[in-house]
């Protein structure tokens, strides 16, 4: 059901990031966003990369998820052709441990903001883009706060087991 | 205007950040996005945070743009608190250029997002939020756009007149 | 026997840290002081936080050590919410090797200080909690002053057997 | 009256960190804590080091606080030769923005630690020591309370009036 | 002279850049390359940075040289929109000392190059494309030697004169 | 073919920055340039790199391709020693990610520019020198431009693919 | 031989530096420099290393290297306790890359220099002492001379072979 | 005195190194060793440093100190064309704060040491310089011991006045 009538669009420099990305697409689903996950290149498809950006609000979309590595320009680049929020994951590549593609993300002039999440953290840029679609869609809403409770309840069952067996028994 | 009804709640922690963060809210004004601005200190006042976070919703908030620096824990402490999307502003101190406020706002574990903007960039983080209340206001939508097309025609009046009087002569 | 009537609460915001923290708890059962360990997440749990460090004090905890990684919340934040002193335990992630969660841990404003120990240095955090201890418990003082003199033995004996052997010959 | 009979001992590498330091010295007397202030390098003054730390537990003294820049050995030397709790105050250079002595502080192996506090932060330096002079004097723990009462205060009476004027017309 | 027939590019995000870019220009007219100076913002007209590098060949120029600062999008985006060789300046910003524009630039994916040169060294910016311009036009190598001639003799002349009068009395 | 008659001289510091460099001398293969590799030590043999750097001009070579880590002094000195441009590929070693071979390379003074390229990325090292090549070589040219509109059709290829089976199947 | 009457102290932190350290030891012996080896700990043991340091010049050594890793403190507290030149090696930890180390050894105060070496490289720890013990020894200056001079052979004969076959065929 | 019979030559890259490298002059003299001092360029004039290089040890010098700034390779190289010893003195440029000169000089190879001292501390570089001449000329020892005994007077003495007026009155 979530790729139809796309309403987050995920979109990654290279099938190499998909391992990295993928987390998005599925947390989307997990909340009920419909989503389309393709492969736009700044640097090898950079006129695919303009035509996306700027059809993305014709075509429905509400967020673009944009993920990259090092010189990562894809997320600010769409920022600057679509009035649309663009959320920027950065993906860490085999040096600098993402600092590069963070700073290259979220270090953006004025006008052009990109909304950046952590270092390969791309379950939060599906659900910064969830967020944004929960403010127009109460069952979103609804789900993302399902989810954190679920998440707290979690935490709360192993703190339980945690102070029952003690730190040396608990087993990770 | 912008004071009634606000869309976006501005805050920081500490009234000496409002020389950066003042941005954000002149930023909403422009583009016709209600705000309002306040002081919710993280450390010296948690339960005031805690208050303003789950109540933010409930008043109609939409987005919270939250400015801070150093150990900055007030934009993730309320995106904990709450499921509208919340912008984080880094703002530098006296040392360390803001890298520390930059990694303390981003680097948020999986489950809760801050969509991060550049070290004392409150006019993004303003107008990301705007992009946001624009998904569902058109107008908002529009004079975003026409921001940025007034942006852009000031570039190319600066080009015509930097390529005309040559770099020598040109006054910045 | 350390379990009981704890005088340092160790606190972590996910399971996933207690590799790094148990060696806290150990540290401070081999000294004498009682410790209770249990999981608390600043931005899964947040009102759960508000309610531990709350009580802190209340339940006679004297001293709490909390580790946690990334955009590390926890430390500050429970510091914010007691007079007690609060010990900060970076624990790095995947990725920048622990600078976010020692920036996010140690640069915390004036006003409400956290005493932050080495990135994933547990033992350290147990071991300051313990010297804190130590100041109204004659028994604990001496215990860490065993230690150190036994460590410092371990040394001259290490010292010794490389210099008999030499470095070519020494078994590490 | 804070200069007889000192409960923490103030010391830095040279009179040139006194600027950061002093204010350590003005938050104990505050709040109540009797403390003394001296000069003690680690690198000019190594031997008056080793006898100032050795000699600390018996003169008195509950907690030494101590401030260093760049290559800072003076914490953790102090740390490696006493068993009282030693706060480290990372004291910036001209270059390198307090980093080096960051690191240099809080990056102890285990077995010695040091209670770091961020860069310059000598106030939080202070403000460490009165929480752990506090667990044993409950007049002291009653003015950091109190002191954090009216810091929360100071918030709340910033917030309201910038509420009521507008990040326009606040002046900061 | 210069300004006809240009065969170097140099374009800035911003006017605000031209303090620092200007050397560029200035170099090249020294060693006799013809050069065109303008503004083409990646962020703010992303459409005539796409133009402007597709044209850049057909109209003649032979190197482009880049010069921006934080998320510096457009050497790399110019790079991946013609083969020209692109030099890239890093301008630094008001933090962080240029290492976001740095990074930015410099770590682009394989496939294309951006040749990168100092923070906030345009002079170098120039000089490497008068080196390329060179290798086809014997007098414009025939003008970098030289400049690196006489660049040598200086060192010379103020060496002999350091020697002669000694450091102390040496007025820089 | 491409050793005879090189135009690019690639050169490393130590045959363990061949695993690096030998993407250079593939790429250029691949484009169509011919060129020669090997190895020339700043430190351990720095007058044969003198005379390397004195006689690229001489010999033919139109660009000098150098490889380096650490202390990364190959790339400035030999663009010191020629007019010739001079690409730098930063290689990093087994720690600080390659951060120290970067900035050795990237600082260079103003007079002397290296052309630096990404850490370990020698392919963009090799693709730099082709793109400078073919300035004067409209079959290098040309092959470059269809390089690069190959791998904009492999990103289309694999976006599409992407696109119909969806992220959850693809394999990567 | 070389532990007889030994001219370098080698000293580290703990026996895990031993595998980095023990670089140092080999090569002195290689060009004929006595050596000792042992462990001296700046903070396990501080008065053993204030001792050590006191007596290192009155028993014939003439240089110490010392090896230390995270808060390094051993090489800028030995260099405050003797007047002979003391080396420092950084020795990398499991996080931080070395930096840690690096900074906490070369950062020293103005009047207690340590002449600090590359991270982990012991063997520059070793030769540094050797160049300035073959200030007095011909013996050692001229080993030290052939050794580069074999180093330089070693690389024209790889460079011979990488030119002969290829980078494509040249086996690492 | 100390310009005849120079045992330790100063080289900088530029004049402008002048401000940070005097210091290295002045110390030396003030412990009696001879020095020479003047600018050697590894990029503008790297004939002139392979030839200083060669012929120092020829021409009575002991130790060579070089300051360099950026891409320092000054040091470095001359480290490789010598076998005395090197020291290195990081000057910082106006940006990055000296971390791209400290690593461009600490982080050599294996087989060529530089003996690197803190960012802009020539002092400590002259000093390093008089403890190596020291080795074989005790009067020179013997005036850095009592350098450092007259330091450390002095920092007792400025502890007596601090500790008698409070940090209060103490006027820096």
């Amino acid at each position: 059901m979530s790729r139809n009538a796309p309403l987050v669009g995920i979109i990654m420099g290279s099938d190499s990031d998909l391992a990295v990305m993928r987390r998005a697409s599925e947390v989307l689903t997990e909340v009920g966003v419909s989503s389309e996950t393709t492969i736009v290149s700044a640097h090898r498809t950079p006129l695919r990369m303009v035509e996306y950006a700027q059809q993305a609000a014709g075509r429905g979309l509400k967020v673009i998820v944009a993920g990259a590595g090092g010189a990562a320009h894809l997320p600010g680049m769409v920022a600057s052709l679509t009035s649309l929020p663009v959320v920027g994951v950065p993906v860490s590549g085999r040096k600098l441990d993402g600092l590069d593609s963070l700073l290259s993300i979220v270090q953006m002039p004025r006008g052009v903001p990109v909304a950046t999440v952590a270092v390969n953290n791309a379950e939060n840029g599906g659900l910064l883009a969830a967020r944004i679609i929960g403010l127009s869609d109460q069952a979103v809403a609804e789900r993302i706060r399902a989810r954190a409770e679920k998440s707290a309840n979690d935490v709360l069952e192993r703190a339980r087991r945690l102070e029952a067996v003690g730190p040396a028994e608990y087993g990770e």
